[in-house]
């Protein structure tokens, strides 16, 4: 059987049994990063790989920085996502030789520009020629305090649903030149106890029923809340994608306090667009909550 | 420009000033991790990420087993070169879409081989499809002390050059089997002063004029004692790379109860091939070298 006719994750499903983990390892692949204890004191240590591949993830007409800017923001992405500060970056870059130079260093301004805003340094760099598309894999290495650390699984029936920002139509350019949570996300910790967090990567009705499964919940949304960029139906910013907004769950009796601090510290939106329910009462899909609501 | 038109080395020299550091940084982009301190106790984080290429690191027939083997012994190799611990890998394997799953999962199979070699977790893996040839990206986290933790710099006029195993001859298979000297450079730290060190990667002849840069010395090296492998000249064991054994200085005064003490513990070989010298004394170029001794 060849690499067609298996799916991303059926791949992945078969290789995870393969890889060895350590006495260390508290969360491996799966997790929008992985988590593990470091050091004397414990600490604890995430990581996140992730790449873009030309015609995958970026058009060949796409400006050198903004391919950049893209994909060292994914995996941070992935660190707003559990409230964790991303440190260190490794960036692989693997291009054809007639590429430009000028392309290539215009790459690195925009992976420079995304690490700088978040205080990460870019501590390892590599480049290999390909005849292949353009590629750019990029490592993060990061800490979280155990005690603020968000993952998917702690969602609780009862919890208010939000997500941050507006939704849909990313592909139009906002793809490129989205902005990682991480400032929002560490506020939310530093203040609110968030029961449940992940990045919006594959669109909401993709992200919010693995949330779910994860806490082991079901869930209910009122399709009219959820915040859609303008000219955009409901069902783009449910399927769409790579929004890289945040969704997470926090207990309803936190719901009022929540949305009127967030008005007075962050320009950005926040909207409530549902709740969790036990999983014997909500869905399994986000197509199944709205029938909840039809 | 193009990238064709310009070497590896001289679009890094272009890439390098444009990559942010912070206050954590040690050692950055250049030596064969790099170095950062990270969490309450400061301890210190390495981190390394290296690829290997279908048809530049491998050919498209070898075995995916030795394919993955290769990937991750690559990076544990410069592990062993600062006498550090590598504990967690992400992998990124990159690979066209009529690929064998079957090839793939016996890929994962080398990797995780390797990496129960020295107790490493692969904490996350994703694979992404490309019409180009396969690569194989791992990027390694782990930790060193900082009183055992060797860089390249260290070495003074006077101490004694040693290399581990035999040079020379790798293409021939060896390439995709070889293995990481982990555990005798983590013994060499326990139980001596070890000024500097680095992996042969490039091979001696390229290798040893960098660690006598980053030290700031000269050297002296003696042709006939280099350790061959069967049927290799001593151009070949100098020029022909891929070795991935350690080179290392030590004072002197430690040469007679190394050699002693190596032979008790280890079976591999260990041989004094020379010495670091003056700046002015010693030589730039292996090939100068030579002529110190013709």
């Amino acid at each position: 059987m060849n690499l067609q006719d298996v799916g991303e994750e059926a791949l992945l499903q078969q290789l995870f049994p393969l890889l060895p983990l350590n006495r260390d390892v508290i969360a491996g692949a799966g997790d929008d990063c992985a988590v593990a204890r470091f050091g004397r004191s414990g600490d604890l240590l995430l990581l996140k790989t992730d790449c873009v591949v030309e015609e995958v993830h970026f058009s060949a007409a796409a400006k050198p920085s903004a391919v950049g800017w893209k994909a060292m923001a994914r995996p941070l992405s992935d660190f707003a996502a559990m409230s964790a500060l991303p440190r260190f970056a490794l960036v692989t870059l693997i291009v054809p030789p007639a590429r430009r130079v000028r392309w290539v260093t215009e790459l690195y301004r925009g992976l420079a520009k995304a690490a700088k805003a978040f205080d990460v340094a870019i501590v390892g760099g590599e480049t290999s020629r390909t005849n292949g598309p353009v590629i750019v894999s990029v490592s993060i290495v990061g800490s979280a305090e155990k005690e603020r650390l968000v993952r998917r699984s702690g969602g609780q029936p009862g919890d208010d649903l939000f997500v941050t920002g507006r939704l849909g139509g990313s592909l139009g350019g906002r793809h490129l030149r989205f902005t990682p949570r991480i400032h929002e996300s560490r506020w939310l910790t530093a203040n609110f106890p968030v029961h449940a967090m992940m990045d919006l990567s594959d669109g909401l009705g993709a992200d919010l029923p693995r949330l779910a499964a994860a806490s082991g919940v079901g869930f209910e949304v009122e399709e009219n809340a959820i915040p859609r960029h303008r000219g955009v139906s409901v069902s783009s910013a449910v399927s769409d994608g790579e929004d890289y907004e945040l969704l997470f769950a926090v207990s309803s009796q936190d719901t009022a306090v929540l949305l009127r601090k967030w008005k007075q510290q962050w320009p950005l939106e926040l909207t409530r667009i549902g709740r969790l329910t036990t999983a014997a009462e909500g869905s399994a899909t986000l197509a199944r909550g709205y029938a909840h609501y039809a």
